[in-house]
């Protein structure tokens, strides 16, 4: 994770990629959501301990994970999905549908699924308005409730 | 962008984090998303020239911006977003989503909005079998059709 913010960007994308604009975070994240806990759990990933123990520390912090000891001697902890980190869920589906699309020549590595039914699981954008499905080409911004002023990007 | 691959992770959030894995891909991506096109413009972000080329560069390499010419005396290049950059948006109105629940306390400074019927656009996930919308808790994977022997990660 990168030491920058971005104090004139007041915009939400800016805000979440300042905790989830790493990929060693996102790979966590996506573990962790699928129920792994534990630091050497993570570690498989090919992460360097050190960055793991940043990226973990991150992440309590913000609230994506909680510490909690399973054990005493020596004490040991684990890491458990939050809600807030649950809530990235749609970031994870997003990317995955992304990359099947366009680096999965063989087919999908993995499916997401629905747990009660079997079914694969779809991300979709539509209109609280019309409850239109959209895409990319029918999306525009416009400043919200939010908005401060001398914010100069989209 | 770290250097990095995850051979051993056969996995399409891994594969798109690759390409997206980075701030400065993702927010130069959001501009251009909604049509800034131009070095210059990009620059405001307030990244440094030299990122910003090497970004720009590996957009443009895997197919997310065009590079075209737009003056020739002196020659000078603008980056336009492609369909494969476009379809980027679901990732970018997750992080919406997502910084708008936790890191916008004075309500979301930018809203996304339909351009055909200005409704608020909103991200949806839904089971294409029994068609329920579902969350985070009903999720669970399961190797795709193009998983690989000796993948071990979920």
């Amino acid at each position: 994770m990168l030491p920058l913010d971005y104090p004139a960007q007041n915009c939400s994308i800016a805000r979440a990629l300042e905790i989830l604009g790493d990929r060693w975070t996102m790979l966590v994240l996506r573990n962790a959501l699928v129920g792994q806990s534990r630091f050497d759990d993570f570690l498989r990933l090919g992460v360097a301990r050190n960055v793991l123990a940043n990226r973990l520390a991150r992440l309590t912090d913000e609230g994506l994970v909680e510490r909690r000891p399973y054990q005493q001697h020596p004490l040991r902890h684990e890491y458990l999905i939050t809600d807030k980190g649950r809530a990235v869920w749609p970031v994870l589906t997003a990317l995955v549908e992304w990359g099947d699309r366009y680096y999965a020549p063989d087919g999908a590595p993995r499916l997401l699924i629905h747990r009660d039914c079997g079914g694969q699981i779809r991300q979709h954008l539509s209109c609280t308005a019309c409850e239109a499905m959209v895409g990319g080409t029918d999306i525009v911004t416009e400043p919200g409730p939010g908005v401060r002023r001398g914010a100069h990007v989209a």
